[in-house]
């Protein structure tokens, strides 16, 4: 961490802030510049909150050298890691093989799910999402099925061998997820919801965990060390977009966060075309630039009859949609070394 | 709801997207502009998922028409709401008197909660803030001293006097922080996390709702309404700054949304200055500009020794400060028809 | 337009609105729904300020239903446009081929110059860029060469056969350019400056628009009509990044704005790679990226002593990671049915 | 500047690297910690590019240590700048009175702006706002009178006695701008156009210069440098609200670079209401708030009918409501030690 200390400071300020760095217990180094001095504290201490040297009138502002995440860096594994999303480990995220998760928003009936599972399963799809509890910004809006939800995924896998993928929402629903899911997605709104965090790190089951809305890097990587730390090992990133000022779009999808997590961390990754947008027109799009990019797979919503889905028809594509959109990605993945 | 037909739409789609609110149960009514059919959908179904209209490919797009919020509003309520944050009600928010509640940003120990507790009561606090169960984006952080704190918290109420408001971040706390809270309040981080909102509306306790990172006005009201319609109609929002480009704040407190709150809403509205800045410096300012503009009251964050604050040293003021502030709002308040 | 009443809107204020409808040269057409009344307001009046209704109290919002943007949409001319970008027109933008246009952030000198437009010429690039006129934040910066660095481009397009393309910063330097240039770069600082858009808008030379920090897809392409209505149908867009709230990127590069284009408008769009990420190790992700979105070409800058260079040295790619990424980029091409 | 480097560098990275230290004219200074080495590099290079560094793989970030602003900040003056806004500086902006400047949006017609003027000198304004020359985003709009209103603000100066405050969008209007008006403003879209900001630096006119959409407070310093460093000691500041996410605005309103430029600029701080929310409503409360936090004095638009305004009614208050405002000033601004 570098102390810089405001222009006019004295002697006295600085011998302050020395003194200060030693309370934390680190090592001080002063640097007196042309313009500026500043204070460098020397030592690994993640669990001090430095912000407190900015309380001293004379300090001008706090730089941390090092980056706050540890167990989800390169640095500790340099190895990508590879995320097995079933039982016996048939399919993985993060090895040469483009991972497909897609499915509906929500789980309407056995039906619904059955005819959009088998559909995406054909196309090439390696895992089927689907949402049983619907974490929805108007409490008025359809919630989902529950546990009802779960036992067609269940049926949805024994019909086709798609693992399944399902939001869990809150630290109650955990063990029941689990006894239907194969991994369980934690969503946007919940990426800082660190007891639900630490509750899915002591499950057996991978995590795919969504950045949230305005999350920064550091914090999608920290948010996944709350799992690791549980011993979890079993963490795949997604990317679905984040709020800006854009208006021609529902949420901003920011790719270049592919290349980021590719070069701090050994972790997956995930985009969520549909999510990260909010118009199925651009799924086929942007799902084959999440694979140039570099991103491990995607999260695609499929929907046979969007114009009555019970949640996000506007960002649903059709089975058909979809199943060209699975041949359009194979030359892209060929071009960058992988398969899809 | 308007349905924006796209230019060189047919006769045959109009009638398809007739056919589709009449699904919808909504009554239809068609416009035929110069440049662009709309159909009006008629009909109060905040249920429904207005979004799969838009998965029809000459629809433009859907532009909602009523506010999704209900029993927030002030269509519902017309009066400003008063929220009690004790037992006896002694001390009210959203009526004349600006309500402050100060307090460090997590309880340490019982020396320093006591000496700041006394300090704020007598500069003029109604309640005491502070943490025992820490949000924290690292979780290498400390994390709060959990039950011991809210025992010091229950302490320092009665010693002061003071109401107790305290974060609870997640259901299973729910009970715990209920035994020792005069008020639950809800983080930023969980804002969006559904069913602690649930949980926290089936308590008797007041609960400060702070806005998301990056909420709309619309989710924020969404989620107190997550609050309300479980039975507890005590909700008191609380704005804390937004994620913007801005680098020289920590975030961005956007002071509009109290007139807006005023006009949408009859419930009442702080501030936290303290988090909306990130810089003790600029919190009294803030507080002022908070009173003149209609906020109801304040949370701020207060630390006799800021340099070892355990949390957010960098944004606490200290005791002489807050008191200084405290007398510097009276004039505000009086001149804006308040008492401070 | 569709203007919306607030609740308990009494028939006076809907006569009120109707009469300001009439007022405006428009049409009205009143609509009584269960919660609120909404009167559209028919025509096509592209120059009236419609905010001004929101002035009447009994006005919750006004909605536009007409995109604001005429002669740079699909609706007026359907087909994609073709940009040539050489006085014979042997190099377009917006064909089967993707135009890459590359060079050094700033000219230097004519050794730096002419290496670097040699190896992107011989890498398959089709355009030079290199700035002469600077906007530099900084106004202690290096500002440009002026018009040395013009002199220099010229050179660089003798001896390399590759258009020029170079910023013009003020309408005082559009004669000078031009002299010059092939293709004319108006920069994100300055999408808004309307006057120089007018001013590039009545020369004989391709214009190429980069989007603004902050910029909306409509005023993106209303600030390309007010070059197309002074008769330059030749307009380049080019996107390059948004300011958002990450913080690993120097701009947030907003892909999914290559779909929305190519939906809304018959203008070919470019991405900025370099400036889109701040970062030299993104930049072949994220070309990759731009060419499977559909992408009609790239802006990239390069230089071959990148530490040393004057401007953008951290975002620039050495000669031999252009030359690899250029080959990369043909399978993609491909791919989407273009040719790199 | 302090240099990061990557974990794993070499021995052989580190003297790279301060080899490049001193290739810019910079003293090294190796600091080797527990999990990177920093290289400090001292000298005060604000002419640098200093992102070359990070063109060095086994670089991860440079970290600036000066802000780059200079004659803008208190470190080159203490005391506060105070500008004089006509001829005879009978009035100021920066001193103990709250400076009021207020008007129409746009100069639409002589009596228009004539009752206008009226209207708000007698409440207090001590300049008169209106635009002669409009930047709009939609070329479709009104632009504006042109010369005409600039001949129709020097009437109203006549009849008034205010000074005039007038946009120039372009360095070919200085000279006429000149001509007529007391105080020269650049508008938001212009703030980053460093030839027009350059252009008025070399006049005689306090120049009120606007925050760009997503400007940082850096780069909002920066811009006026460009200003003073022509010559030209008098530049005004002034706040109109940002870009962000937030939807219920039509801008952010960014009140706590108040205190920031407070701290760290001798130059004087407007604050744009009406610009900065949209909203007419919010006005009144946003310019208490300004006041309340500290700026020196607010732009406000005015019309007598906004319903019918040419420009922005939404955001326009009306004469009675700016009366009575102006009078709510003025406790507002004696608790904060000023006069409104």
């Amino acid at each position: 961490m570098i102390v810089v200390m405001r222009p006019g400071s004295t002697q006295a300020d600085v011998e302050h802030v020395v003194q200060l760095v030693k309370d934390f217990g680190l090592t001080d180094h002063v640097i007196v510049g042309t313009d500026r001095t500043v204070v460098a504290a020397i030592g690994d201490k993640r669990n001090v909150d430095k912000s407190a040297f900015e309380a001293y009138a004379a300090v001008e502002k706090i730089v941390p050298i090092l980056a706050p995440y540890k167990v989800a860096s390169k640095e500790v594994k340099s190895e990508p890691s590879l995320v097995p999303i079933d039982k016996n480990a048939t399919n993985v995220i993060g090895g040469k093989k483009i991972g497909v998760i897609a499915g509906p928003c929500s789980v309407e009936s056995k039906e619904q799910l059955l005819e959009i599972a088998h559909a995406v399963k054909e196309a090439g799809a390696i895992g089927l999402r689907g949402g049983a509890f619907k974490p929805r910004t108007n409490p008025y809006s359809f919630q989902g099925l529950g546990e009802k939800g779960l036992e067609l995924l269940a049926e949805a896998r024994e019909a086709t061998g798609l693992a399944v993928v399902t939001e869990v929402m809150s630290i109650d629903q955990v063990d029941l997820v689990c006894k239907y899911a194969d991994v369980l997605q934690i969503g946007t709104r919940n990426m800082h919801n660190f007891n639900l965090l630490q509750a899915c790190g002591r499950t057996d089951k991978p995590v795919l965990l969504k950045r949230g809305w305005s999350a920064t890097l550091d914090e999608f990587l920290l948010a996944a060390e709350y799992i690791i730390n549980e011993g979890n090992q079993n963490v795949i990133l997604c990317e679905r977009g984040i709020r800006s000022s854009e208006e021609y779009v529902r949420n901003t999808l920011a790719l270049s966060i592919v290349p980021a997590i590719k070069r701090e961390s050994h972790l997956p990754i995930l985009i969520d075309p549909s999510q990260g947008t909010g118009h199925a027109y651009m799924v086929p799009a942007m799902s084959k630039a999440s694979v140039a990019c570099g991103a491990d797979g995607l999260l695609v919503e499929v929907h046979h009859d969007p114009e009555h889905a019970m949640t996000d028809g506007a960002q649903s594509v059709t089975p058909a949609t979809f199943k060209q959109m699975m041949e359009d990605l194979k030359p892209i993945a060929a071009a960058v070394g992988r398969e899809a």
